[in-house]
């Protein structure tokens, strides 16, 4: 909620979803269908609900006020109660709130807000998860060096690559709609969550209210058991994770000195008008470093007191505000990120050549030890490795020099074979096919 | 793994399961079924599978020697598959580690002490669970105030306090229990996730290992795709601090001017032979308060380089046995203090008493306001309260002397009814018997 | 920076001190900082200077566009120097951010954002350690129970408590003023903290935009060494979580079955006219609840790659900025609650002895072990506090009993002693004298 | 505490002395000391406090089974001083742990076992700052390209890098000194802080026991204030990330396409016999990962209640100790990367070169804004580099063309000056210089 810093760490449909106007209609919504449940129960009078629901709209209110008149009571309940009385006939205004006391409000704000907010956040990983598919597709066979702790290892292809981080991203959009689609419940419980002023009428209102706000029914008043937020705080910190690992692959894979990927729209700098930044990388980077904190901010806050917690639940609602903006952030860049990500496969052949075949060793050396036995093999190549390395000669001319003095005679082809990436690329393309497979079964858009 | 401070911090069948020997032991497990399956699918001699198999016992290597030898490499591996080469008959050895990579040993390691921790952690849930739904059924109608703020505010019952907790323990078995079924996979992929050694035969491996240990199939190796790790790192913060609020609404009820809780076995004080701690509470507490900051620790360690993390997946392992032994301490700390905890339902309505009937202001207000209207209802009753605080006289005392003032008669028995707090439960043992019952649908034990 | 939930989690001065606004002000404070000393080193014209300086007012931004177009490049400072070269003459325009890179822009920034918020947070912090003297002085020898792991465990002063308070707000303020004073430092270092475009200039420039802008030199450019950042939002949280401290305790003691303190303005309930709710001790627990997560999100942000880092840089800005909301609020709030909070002397001499003398059994064994030894005196008050327990007697009158069929003869004025909590105090009125006269010792306000 | 995990993650100094049986020496460090002062006070015999003193041995005691009683009573003083008492003469047992608390033991001892696994920390991250001073100031005027989100940006030195990991690591140890010397206090309350047993000799008694073991003497017992836990922990924090931004940096630095460093006993690899991973760095990383989250869990621990809290001080030990050893694992393995660190000056210098010239494009504008004015330079500029980097030629050959359409003549030695790396360095030399003299005029080893 920055004109400044929102643009950066969130996608604009995210932010709009969760600003003060949004959380605030959602307050609304709840008293509107209150009334208009309990008016369908015949416990509120039609013409009351009527007129509740006429005057529940958030533009009608002074935001700045309602949080200014906040402090007092702790909660932004009070003053909205008191500013929606006096916009209602004051028979209406006596059927207001029915039953429901400030957390039911809070509560189911709440889940509304996260219910909307998630729509575009689903999209925007939907979107992301088809291009992926799309580049794992492409680039099946894409000759790609792989890289263990920083180093060349072995071959794979861009394509694998792509591939895991697809299956990642599908993973996370799976757990987040199943949070949205089974976790997001309506709260209504009164005072102590036992809904005491509807005599036993009180789980038939919770159910027509969970229908009318399209949220799901819990087993009883949820007010100190904070399972459901720490589940979803832990879905959106896992969905921003995955994606900061593909943001943190595209910035390396871009370096300078490595140069096999590019973002379209490199970012430009204040200084130096030749660079081009990753900066969707960087923002997404952003967004996702500031989530593991506001989730274990969510899940210190669950031990909740006795019927109403004092002040770890006052916390809750700006932190899952801010985290469902941080991960909406992540996703909408990461979508543009992929939407225009620039692959240079030449390139990618080119440093799996750059050193001279060693990264080659472990192929060579089993070809060898079926041969001069393991224990030869491995030490002629650790050897030559590090003969090649040191004066920057093929490993292979290396090899031939060693074992020219040796009596075995090594078949070349054996030889080329593991000396040919196309050849050394093990299942990496079969993995690129089921992880396609696997998306395309998914379930599509924010479901 | 501390003789000193884990009995306080873990229950000792999880200690037991995250302890150095049994981390080496699922190592050793990974490399005894990886050369089974080589075996069964013709790729490593039956003689070679059966003497690596004979060899992976922990109980023949030297813990702290493999500790210190990893330094240098950075991994547990590379001193494990030394010492294990020099146990094995040279033939044999050349078949070890067949097509792995260091990675795979871990992660699969860190997967089975998962599944296998994860059971005594489960079934220590399922008793506290088992617990509370006998505690809810037993108070189902024992009146209890509520408390918000932690000031009085309405009456509920004890039961239906017992019910709320049994749905969140039970909410975070089902999660816990899922993740354990669907999440804790095989890792196996080579060097590069391609398992180049194997040509196009590694998907097959990978199934047969899953069959051969237990654990899931992944769509294809995880390196550094570690969506899991998170997922399980939350399910168990998650549940810690479930339990959490448990304990800490048991220390807050058993606070000497409250007294309507107690632990069964209360500690002693090395100053004060008096006091009766609520020593399993603290323990609870102090074990959940720690997982918060770990889960985060998973969490921000999401996003790893290329093929292997340089660092962040490191960090990994001991965080999630720390994680296991806190949820795991947690659980049985609570399986404890529920299976003796003592209620004292006198104290319980002595205390719904105390503020001499100002904790029915609601439903006596709402009684006023049908003869009064709301407003002079609302008033009567904020002013009377105040009365009755301040003087510490009997509400009703109050109102009847303000209503004598007053032309409108409000017949006694709807007075009664406003203040009995059996009348004013609303759905508080509807709610119990909803909690109960769907605690007797769940299954069973650590499924 | 919501409308809506600042005023619950942000005085006013530091929620205006740490808004958009702001922060766009503190960015052009360092261009025309930059000017100036440009100027006064002879490396800027007069003129252009003078111009830039002109137009340095954020009131000329356009907020939400800055925010917008930096999304492009990943910085703010592009579209801001877009903007500002717009609004000058060519020529000056030429001599704007000289020698700078956006880094040292939005680092500058922040510290002078700092720099100005601390001020407020620290008024605030002093006022409220004030108020904690004085109620130390006036409660110096206020009886008190002092309460251990939630049990009555023996007698204390109130003063005492509020000395204690008081010696934790007076050692946050002195670390939070320390790093203030001296890690605040200016940051210019151009594109890789060479300086490079003033030659050998570079230190003077550095040296006289320090003394320009009022911050701290330091040894070199900072870019990627964020120790001063991890200081200030160390010492954030640890004041934030010192106030949180006091908050739980006003929370406790202000329970409806303890009754000791009330806050002045008690909170309203939407549903329960009577509540007086510990509102001020709700808004410090929500506030301060938040802090650790955003603590180790600027830890975990430490690791900068090489000279800019490409994304963990980035996220600090609006998490330092939460950090200095939410101190600033709680402290916003304790000084609102010092003030107006109210101490019932009464209650707590009647809490005291609500365990009928049990709370003195430590000093009473220490008499009766003069005389029967420790042994026996130990078990025989323990057994006596047992039975006084249970039967809701008199401890004495129990000791009484045992005592007589015993030999000794316990001298009444040692027994009248050891029940007296007067003569229970120990220290705690010169701990009282020790903490008020440490802070009389302190520089005042935000100093 | 694991024989497996600690050598990768502490030190084996700090190793030891943290360890339980450290931490039990500890323990009963304090007791001795407290019979030692209390003998001086002439409150304890000095028969006894030489009975106590010579029991107070570690050895003596079954950590596992002190461990194990412990859970009754939630702390593990309640066994060990039951163990004590057994093994004293029945005269002096009654003068054990007088007048003490079993926090003012725990405290005592948490404080006593940071003061001394402070020591080998601090000299490892002098012996770092050593080394790092040296690699300044032997590369001082080694050219070496900056990089700025991971994109080559202008030239530095490599003496410019060590010099900013310098002061970083020297002000983390600053810090660190200074709470070690200030914070680490003795702590002695008795039970509720009072220090009722010694009536108004509690003061006196408090400062004989911090001088007797070394500790600061606090202005009142700090039971339930823990700011000088929280500022430990933030500078443990602090100095880990430290370590962590410079291994990120040698790991970057050390990958394959940069190859400008190599850790001197680079890690092997089971799977790849080339490979030589960075496995200091990795180790560095995987330490340093761990630790927001653990501060994180310290600063939100310290809500702590009235005179003793009810698990969040429980939680503190174990945090703290698992703080040390990874911040000493961090310094530890700083250390030795450090003094292994391999520099390849050619790389360097190699690595410079690979854009052809257009990382001097901001020097190469100034020269041109001198003679073509601002606007035409930057777009020449701009141009060029775009054409230079897609043909793969050398930026000041596509200048010379684009020039020559000019009427305009440049210098030759305004663009050589302008393409020559050591006349482009700035400050980076001044910067060297005055780390390292800053670095000579602090206290060495661990003070």
């Amino acid at each position: 909620m920055s004109e400044l810093f929102d643009p950066l760490q969130a996608g604009p449909d995210v932010s709009a979803q969760t600003g003060d106007r949004a959380f605030v209609q959602a307050m609304l919504d709840f008293e509107a269908g209150l009334a208009r449940v309990g008016a369908k129960a015949g416990l509120v009078p039609a013409r009351a609900a009527a007129d509740i629901a006429d005057a529940c709209w958030a533009d009608r209110f002074d935001l700045a006020s309602l949080g200014r008149r906040a402090v007092g009571s702790a909660t932004l309940v009070v003053p909205m109660l008191a500013d929606l009385r006096e916009m209602l006939p004051p028979d209406s205004a006596g059927h207001l709130h029915l039953g429901a006391t400030s957390q039911d409000v809070l509560d189911t704000a709440l889940m509304l807000v996260c219910w909307r907010a998630l729509r575009p956040v689903l999209a925007d990983l939907a979107t992301a998860a088809e291009q992926l598919a799309r580049l794992a597709e492409s680039h099946r066979s894409t000759v790609h060096i792989g890289r263990t702790l920083l180093q060349q290892a072995g071959p794979t292809t861009f394509g694998a690559v792509c591939a895991g981080w697809l299956v990642g991203v599908d993973e996370a959009r799976a757990t987040l709609s199943r949070v949205r689609r089974e976790r997001l419940a309506v709260q209504l419980g009164g005072a102590v969550g036992t809904l005491a002023r509807y005599g036993d009428r009180g789980p038939e209102l919770v159910g027509r209210l969970a229908a009318e706000l399209g949220l799901t029914e819990p087993v009883l008043p949820w007010h100190t058991s904070r399972g459901r937020i720490a589940e979803l705080a832990s879905a959106l910190g896992t969905a921003a994770g995955t994606l900061a690992g593909i943001a943190l692959d595209v910035a390396l894979l871009s370096q300078t000195e490595v140069g096999e990927l590019a973002e379209g729209s490199g970012g430009g700098s204040s200084a130096m008008p030749h660079k081009r930044n990753p900066a969707r990388s960087v923002l997404i980077t952003a967004c996702a470093h500031r989530t593991p904190g506001l989730v274990a901010t969510i899940l210190a806050g669950m031990p909740q007191e006795q019927q109403r917690a004092a002040g770890r639940w006052q916390a809750e609602a700006p932190v899952l505000l801010e985290l469902l903006r941080l991960t909406g952030g992540a996703a909408y860049h990461a979508r543009d990120l992929l939407h225009g990500l620039r692959v240079d496969a030449v390139r990618m052949r080119g440093n799996l050549e750059l050193t001279r075949g060693v990264v080659f060793a472990e192929p060579v050396t089993e070809v060898l030890a079926g041969h001069l036995g393991r224990a030869d093999a491995g030490a002629m190549v650790t050897e030559a490795a590090r003969t090649a390395t040191a004066h920057r000669r093929p490993l292979r001319d290396v090899l031939d020099e060693s074992l020219a003095a040796r009596p075995e005679r090594i078949p070349e082809t054996e030889l080329d074979t593991a000396f040919d990436p196309r050849r050394q690329l093990g299942a990496a393309e079969l993995f690129v096919d089921r992880a396609v497979a696997a998306h395309r079964r998914m379930p599509g858009g924010s479901e």
